[in-house]
């Protein structure tokens, strides 16, 4: 990494520094208010948006960009409408900021309160699709942090001309513009040295493909809120209700393949192989592929045979495992061995069953007769999401604005000396 | 780093990652017995570890070591006692493990718990005081985890000794021996491997001085739950009683000059420079040295004059900077220039003035009319602390067993599938 570079991350992350201080003592009303702003500016620039957005399609279309690729990078009139909503709605959540998470008395008098604070300067780290530039930014002014991105350089285009609707927002509610910056090189570099940062950054949060996970986390000396794999399993329970294990499971993979809280092995108790017909049924009509251990292999012609590298792949399409158990120990041996503590659960109609074996999980979300595919901020009442931490601290499963603030304890006292 | 020492992190990490789960499923009477015994084998054993204190201070001496390590290095019966009486006052706390810290229900019918649950396998990494290795074992097992200690050369028979009465504790209870490991090495390179072990430690405590949490920080793949500078400050405000004002400076600086909760910068309004004979006469009668800026140094013939280096200086000995400020405003940007994040505070009678100072303090512990020394996990009431953490994420201020904890959600359904 150059000098140069970290000259230029200092520059940011000082700038930074100081529209953190102010957005930590900024009321809920002027952050609210940058954000509906920011959402006047995205529909009011929403010309010179879809014209750079436009120039990135067209370097990505000469650049050989596939047609998925392309497809995230892509904005259009809805895109945006909805990049803008995005940001009233983030609004309108409440402040997670000076919620008192808890409160005491001592003996001595003095009273001791914790309190939610912003974290400080958080690093976003992203690929291709521009709205996380938005998305993004919103949640971390109305978390009341400042925020440095780093998008792919293929939407460099778009997220710039995001980027500048943002600041308009900031600077009409009187807020700093610096306090959403955007890395204006796109020199590789330039985010090692933003990994480096600790003195400027109090976080990261890479959001994208697993090489961009896994370099920010080898690379990284600040802490990473890194989401790493969801290769989830749910076990069908030996007092599973029928109906409901089949619909759950077929949800949980087949909904959307794609996603991170999508169902990637079906572990299936010995003692209710009645239900395997059922549920390839239902999964192959959808267009799901299955791959089955040596004991399901017999029962259907469909199956393909599993090895010991499907268990440890999270898929991310249309292909699930599947494979018999001996029991909850067993299926919790199997999830511990080669799951991602990602979002795992279980089918039953035996409520201490299920509530032991939840316990037992060693998983951010651990779900009893529900879609794994709940793994979602929005559905857990967040409003909106950053992205799903798959780390063991600070902040598990679901990262909303709440998840964005610290805390710090206020100490009252009326004289107290320590004796 | 060798092979052969990564090979040895792995076989321990491995031993207490299967532990740690062990750990994480067993009742808590389990795991209070486990520290009871622990404490009544402690006692069973004093022979033992006094004799094998006796060769580390042998070692001690013979490699030249100063008085001062030498005792903390130092084992009597009454220090075997406090241990003992230590791990069983463990036992006595409230179970950290499955608190339900949040629950709700979702308009869909899922209901979401948010419950605490242990963190995994903890690494503690520590200096000479041998008591270090039982009061951060028994936080661990409290809590659920497991943990991998490496203590400092200097105190290796000690720890051994007392590493063996815990691990009796847990046998006792039924609980797994590899719950508590000691790294059996005392090549540095181990501990190189054990910062790596990403796979296998959730996160690492350094406890000791700079270096050792310098060298940790930039070495570790894992989070580190850091105790960096303590460097101090309490304002006295205009609105500052006097008598209370003259009374708490004292005790932040002079009770215990050596702790990381000490004042360090005593920063006086303009308005109360009427405070400062009575503030030095009471500091100097206690044998503290002043280093005063320029608008006080012509205020007192002891005082000597401060430099720019003073308002960044840690003393953590009977030194204190003094510094005259125009109001809370040049108080808190001086604060946010030269402070560490860890326990500041102000000296006012206006509660406004108080509540407005404490909220734009960036510091873990922001106290109010209280001295600085109560930056500390008992006088928090946690009982018991591993050390106090100045990051700003999963915890701030005192780490007690609580915060050896994190969470998981419990997702609850009748058969949910999301849309």
């Amino acid at each position: 990494m150059s000098d140069s570079h970290e000259q230029l991350i200092d520059q940011l992350g000082q700038a930074a520094r100081g529209a953190a201080r102010v957005l930590a003592a900024s009321a809920e009303a002027q952050r609210n208010h940058a954000l509906r702003s920011a959402a006047d500016a995205v529909r009011r620039s929403s010309e010179t948006i879809l014209a750079a957005n436009a120039d990135d399609l067209a370097a990505g279309e000469a650049r050989g960009l596939s047609a998925a690729m392309l497809d995230r990078l892509r904005l259009n009139e809805d895109r945006l409408e909805a990049i803008a909503a995005g940001l009233e709605a983030i609004a309108e959540l409440p402040d997670p900021v000076g919620r008192v998470l808890a409160e005491w008395t001592r003996p001595n008098g003095l009273r001791i309160r914790r309190v939610a604070v912003p974290i400080g300067v958080i690093g976003v780290i992203y690929e291709s699709r521009p709205n996380v530039t938005a998305d993004a930014a919103g949640l971390c002014v109305k978390s009341g942090n400042a925020v440095i991105l780093r998008g792919g350089s293929e939407a460099v285009h778009s997220n710039r001309a995001i980027h500048a609707a943002l600041v308009e927002g900031l600077s009409e509610a009187g807020l700093p513009p610096d306090t959403v910056q955007f890395v204006p090189t796109q020199d590789r570099a330039a985010v090692g040295a933003l990994l480096a940062a600790h003195r400027w950054l109090d976080m990261v949060v890479p959001r994208g493909g697993k090489s961009l996970v896994a370099r920010v986390q080898a690379d990284a000396r600040v802490p990473v809120l890194a989401h790493l794999d969801g290769n989830n399993h749910l076990y069908i329970h030996s007092a599973a209700a029928a109906a409901m294990a089949v619909e759950v499971a077929v949800n949980a993979k087949m909904r959307r393949p794609g996603i991170c809280g999508a169902l990637e092995t079906l572990l299936i108790d010995r003692t209710r192989l009645d239900l395997v017909p059922a549920l390839a049924d239902a999964l192959v009509e959808r267009g799901c592929q299955l791959r089955a251990d040596e004991a399901l292999l017999a029962l259907d012609a469909r199956f393909k045979p599993a090895d010991e590298s499907d268990w440890a792949t999270e898929y991310l399409e249309a292909i699930l495992a599947l494979k018999a158990v001996d029991g909850p120990e067993e299926a919790l041996a199997h999830i511990a061995r080669y799951g991602s503590g990602h979002t795992d659960g279980i089918i039953t109609e035996d409520q201490k069953v299920a509530e032991d074996f939840l316990a037992r999980l060693d998983s951010a979300i651990a779900v009893h007769n529900a879609s794994t595919q709940f793994a979602d901020g929005g559905e857990f009442g967040f409003g909106a999401e950053i992205g799903i931490a798959t780390g063991r601290l600070h902040a598990r499963g679901p990262v909303g604005v709440e998840q964005l603030t610290t805390f710090q304890y206020r100490v009252f006292g009326s004289g107290q000396t320590r004796p």
